[in-house]
């Protein structure tokens, strides 16, 4: 057997870098400690950055969904109105989670692979004619690889009705985009730990503004471990409500000694720049993308091979033959599409492993060469940011 | 400085033994990919015998706190009557919970420091002369480290009215005590992945019976994250409904392989020969045990130190001079009683430190010579396992 270094490219988890194992690995303290208290206090604030926040940021033991359901369940009291964005299948989790608990659920279909149309979604709010609590949506909707205009969506739905709380999943982009809380109208934006993030799964995060503070407070919905308000009481003592995952928090700090090292803006600029030359090597290889360049990801890339059976060998072969690992589709998208991951700690270099196995297996596949195609568009492109 | 190895001894966050370290720190799989599925079919099963149960244990990415809930939503409708036995700290949790979501609580008191009654609670429960849907009890109350009479309440609650479900909080212990659904009588047993199993924070485990599997289904409470039905759906196709703590599920497995060399029965009869051993030797110090030798745990000791001052200065001492972390009291215990936890990876030898520091310690403190006197009783004790 031949050895390549194995790549994992799915959207979440993502390899975690050495620097971060490290620090998860260190002796354990006791949650009630001066020694934790200390790293919980480097960590509310170290995520405030990232998440484009000017409070702290909450962390709970628990993994994405867990900050969704939290979202909605301290925003929106049990007789609400609310309405969901349905843009593929995390769009889909917001809207169960929104049926197991509400009456009055209100759903906006986009169609999977499309980015949601500010002005389409501003007539059908106006068309409910009715007084909306919340709106819920993903900032990248992982399983298309769409990353929808939420600053325009934001400032829309701001002009349309200020009272309206503004509820956004970040799980598979913060860490990877340029957000801003006050910028972007967002009241609470929640994401997990194991993508952009590159720790483990086993953190969710929530951000919010001061008036959703105050809102977690007010809300009556039934919820105990899912309780912000326990979360925000402790935060403000350095300390969390129930048992954290300790190793975790330590890996968050070193996290942010990676980020603060490279440059927030740097990590973002380079997100993009794989994003732009993936793109240009898949469209060399004559794959399809699923996603227009404007609302495209810079944390996933979405492509439809040209049938079922290349798909299915692209897939096999690129984890069997080349130790690379990738996304299929999901929900009616599953045998459709594919997915390349690129975020975290992911070198412009090592995309080339994945597009130069993809020169070769469809040079096999199709009897035709791409052998030197794709990864000179995608040097052309990245060159810039190199 | 002087340089003594670090001592946690704390009731949990415990010491992460080398081997499970390494096996959380092996490179991230997906977890929608066969690689997790393997590893998720072994952690399942591997906690079998751990908690006593014919069914594979549930695994949720989460700390003790949200099973706790998890038991109770899935337990019970939200106008059933149910009984909680309050004995301490996280008696109190599990009221806490009931009160958040249930009309129709009803609360047994229990002095804390003392081990449930079973004949006055059986009385307890006629004298409510309702149809009650389920019991909720700690297994060791952490906060007092009291281990309460599992089996016999069990029984005792079969005997009076079996179709009550029995569900118990086995947080501080499981992993250290002999326990078996079936023949103990009990329905549903949850656990943490930090204190006897050793692993850091940020797994909830759930065992259950066959009945309690049933009722699962039939129940109608609100809940997403905690639904536990989605989890049992997903452990048969050796999945979990959301992402999973990768790390901590290969944590589990290296865990069980522990376990295994030493033989769960060894594990039990250590944790039992150093509670015997420690408390031979805090008599020997002229310091009060909280809980009656019968039901103490072998998880946690807790003791009372002759005043505040004398309190003060073993748990400072103890961690400034000699690098030992042990735990005060929680709620009205505070500042009356320390904690020492004797859980996980702790070999009969690693109690000696914290005894003869504890005897140098009480011999400044009180200007008496204990040096040598409480050592010689906890050996005295300990040889018949050593």
């Amino acid at each position: 057997m031949k050895y390549y270094h194995p790549l994992l490219l799915t959207p979440g988890p993502t390899p975690v870098p050495e620097h971060i194992l490290h620090a998860t690995q260190l002796p354990m303290v006791g949650h009630r400690s001066s020694d934790f208290e200390a790293i919980a206090e480097q960590a509310f604030k170290s995520l405030k950055p990232i998440f484009g926040s000017k409070n702290e940021v909450m962390i709970l033991t628990s993994s994405g969904t867990s900050v969704l359901e939290a979202s909605m369940l301290n925003i929106a009291n049990p007789d609400d109105d609310i309405v969901v964005i349905v843009s593929g299948a995390f769009g889909n989790r917001f809207k169960q989670i929104a049926e197991t608990y509400y009456d009055n659920v209100h759903i906006f279909e986009v169609e999977w692979g499309q980015a949601v149309s500010v002005p389409d979604f501003i007539d059908f709010l106006k068309s409910l004619n009715t007084e909306i609590t919340a709106v819920f949506s993903q900032y990248c909707e992982t399983s298309t690889a769409v990353l929808h205009p939420v600053h325009e969506l934001g400032k829309a739905l701001n002009d349309f009705d200020s009272s309206i709380y503004f509820v956004v999943d970040g799980v598979s982009c913060i860490g990877a985009v340029d957000v801003d809380l006050e910028r972007d109208y967002i009241d609470v934006l929640v994401s997990g730990s194991q993508k952009a993030i590159m720790l483990p799964p086993g953190l969710g995060f929530v951000a919010y503004n001061n008036r959703a503070k105050e809102r977690f407070n007010a809300v009556e919905t039934p919820r105990f471990y899912l309780d912000l308000n326990k979360y925000l009481k402790s935060l403000a003592e350095h300390s969390t409500p129930f048992t954290p995952n300790v190793s975790l928090f330590r890996g968050v700090n070193a996290y942010a000694e990676l980020i603060n090292a490279e440059g927030l803006d740097q990590v973002v600029a380079r997100h993009y720049a794989i994003r732009d030359g993936l793109r240009q090597a898949l469209k060399a290889l004559d794959l399809e993308l699923l996603v227009q360049d404007v609302y495209a990801s810079p944390t996933v890339t979405a492509f439809t091979p040209k049938s079922k059976d290349e798909l299915n060998y692209i897939k096999s072969e690129l984890k069997n033959r080349f130790a690379i690992t990738i996304a299929g589709g999901q929900g009616h998208l599953k045998g459709q599409i594919l997915r390349i991951g690129h975020m975290g700690q992911i070198s412009p270099f090592d995309i080339l492993q994945v597009v130069s196995a993809l020169e070769i297996l469809l040079s096999e596949f199709r009897n035709e060469s791409y052998v030197g195609k794709a990864i000179t568009q995608y040097m052309e492109v990245v060159k810039a940011y190199v």
